[in-house]
């Protein structure tokens, strides 16, 4: 996709490796006072302010496995690699402070290609006011590899663990479910068609929340603050990367309880509805097992509800219950299903 | 090499991904009262101890690139991998504490090769009392990489930059340089003679030293603890990765100095000299463009010079000059040419 925007194809080796870095690189911006060197040293140094911890994330993102450059434009691709990992450190209620970003690519991608994927990470780090400090950029024998490391930090007892949800909880999401997942689906069937017919003019328009959803995906920045301002402190969070079901089934094992999820609570945005009935899918399977939404899933206590009643970010879908009770879902024929891992992505595990 | 080793075969889909990695970090254990939470949550959290900052650093392996399986074994690898990230630690003059470690593996890897890999960074994290508290598996289209993210931390009046070198600052070495860039020449040539004889059986006793320096480097975690309890604080500080020349001409423009180098203190093993000899190589050439040695080079003010003096881990190879004067090389033969950064790994370039 890249390659047709534009002509020019500066091969790396000419650049040469040490004026690519800094090529890349020159845009990028400290924002925070706690990065006390970024990139430039054999490491990145790092102050910690009073009382608060850091955490930190790390996922690395395959082409070929995680992504498919054929419908991916670059710039989006960066920008996504940025939000996966920040959606970890929100989902930690904590707030996002520095990255690394480590790159290996082929000779297929010249420096042109490799300037559409840092503007992208630039526009992420800006965006979202992280300081990019390190990273290592380098050769692949074929196709592209994204390493990111993303720190944050937050006073201890605000830290949100998978762990915390007692029985009774409130199980709460963030936004809406399946979007990207269908947006996905859409770019697959326009890729088939394209291949069949380069000339044929499709019309998107139906499903731009959900292509927007898969290519530009946001990480939940707001809602650490938003939970802060409203004093709700979550007992348990989690961020929906594999799907619904596989998170909540996450809450309830580190948690060691069981949840009643509702069927008929699970926010559905328009576009989904209406893709999945031109698709004949079935809209609660997508958002159980589609992925790739980075909302937030957070548990809190029963006696915050009046607290984030009415507010048009947060949906009430389920309670926690005791783990003998196991995890369920209660449909909307009011029948009792067990709640089953079936992520998106079945090829990558992360270890946090 | 692995292959050969253990005809069991699982493939990784047998087991499951969810288990794959239960299976692989079972025996990480945690080291540091500064590990607060390891594997197991959307991020890992960490807890600074008072005045101390953090220092955080990154590196990419891809095979084909970094590393030649048919003669690096994974166990090896997994080794080596961890150490070239706790020796950017050691640089900054910091303790190393955490790790995230992050796998991308085709399918022709078995759970078994993996678990040689993740072998070897066990050994390493526990050898160097290092905290595994993170990171990603997942598949790949070809090939295996490898992403290390290292943690330390240390006061911040202890951390040592790039830049901090000053005009008749003493240049310091540790260890000797050379070996490894040797021993992986002595290794292509027996792939080669391998190759044309699958009976050979080579006689690697006189290279012993050299190859153990490719196949297992160790990082120095014993250098910053010495430079503490000789009370040397260095002025500038940077690990030798890709060769002696190339890492002087980043102490000098960080430092905006210049140096003199003397090719006659430059300490050589006995087997490098004799290598060289034997391959015809001019050992100053490969100690200055050699590579992954992962000694530590670093400038101290000359009034600190009875302090190291007579270390047998310590030698002085030279002093900072005005950057007016530039970076040169005193021959034994006391010519004065100019040093030319030419590492031994044109393409891979870190950020920090």
């Amino acid at each position: 996709m890249f390659e047709e925007k534009d002509s020019a194809r500066t091969p790396v080796s000419e650049l040469g490796e040490f004026k690519l870095i800094d090529h890349l690189t020159k845009h990028f911006k400290i924002h925070h006072d706690t990065t006390v060197k970024g990139i430039g040293d054999d490491a990145a140094v790092l102050q910690p302010k009073d009382k608060q911890q850091w955490v930190v994330t790390t996922d690395l993102l395959v082409e070929g496995v995680h992504f498919d450059l054929s419908y991916m434009p670059l710039k989006h691709l960066g920008y996504k690699a940025v939000m996966v990992n920040l959606s970890d450190v929100y989902a930690m209620n904590a707030e996002a402070k520095q990255l690394t970003v480590s790159i290996a690519a082929s000779n297929r991608f010249p420096v042109e290609a490799l300037e559409e994927l840092y503007a992208g990470i630039l526009a992420a780090a800006n965006g979202y006011k992280v300081d990019v400090v390190g990273g290592d950029t380098t050769s692949s024998t074929s196709g592209l590899v994204i390493s990111i490391t993303a720190l944050g930090c937050a006073p201890a007892e605000k830290i949100t663990y998978r762990s915390g949800a007692k029985e009774n909880d409130l199980l709460v999401l963030t936004g809406d479910l399946g979007a990207a997942y269908l947006g996905l689906q859409v770019l697959e069937r326009e890729k088939q068609v394209f291949q069949v017919n380069p000339k044929a003019q499709p019309d998107l328009e139906p499903y731009s929340y959900l292509i927007e959803r898969q290519l530009k995906p946001e990480a939940r920045k707001d809602v650490p603050k938003l939970l802060d301002s409203l004093k709700v402190q979550p007992t348990a969070m989690i961020d929906i990367s594999d799907g619904l079901s596989s998170e909540i089934l996450h809450l309830c094992k580190h948690s060691q309880t069981g949840c009643n999820l509702y069927e008929e609570k699970i926010p559905l945005d328009p576009q989904v509805m209406a893709t999945c009935e031109e698709f004949e899918l079935d809209s609660t399977t997508i958002a159980l097992s589609g992925g790739e939404d980075y909302e937030l899933l957070f548990t809190i206590d029963a006696d915050d509800f009046p607290k984030i009643k009415g507010n048009p970010n947060l949906t009430v879908i389920g309670h926690m219950t005791a783990a003998s009770e196991g995890s369920h879902l209660i449909t909307r024929a009011n029948t009792k299903i067990p709640l089953i891992a079936r992520g998106w992505d079945g090829m990558s595990q992360e270890e946090n």
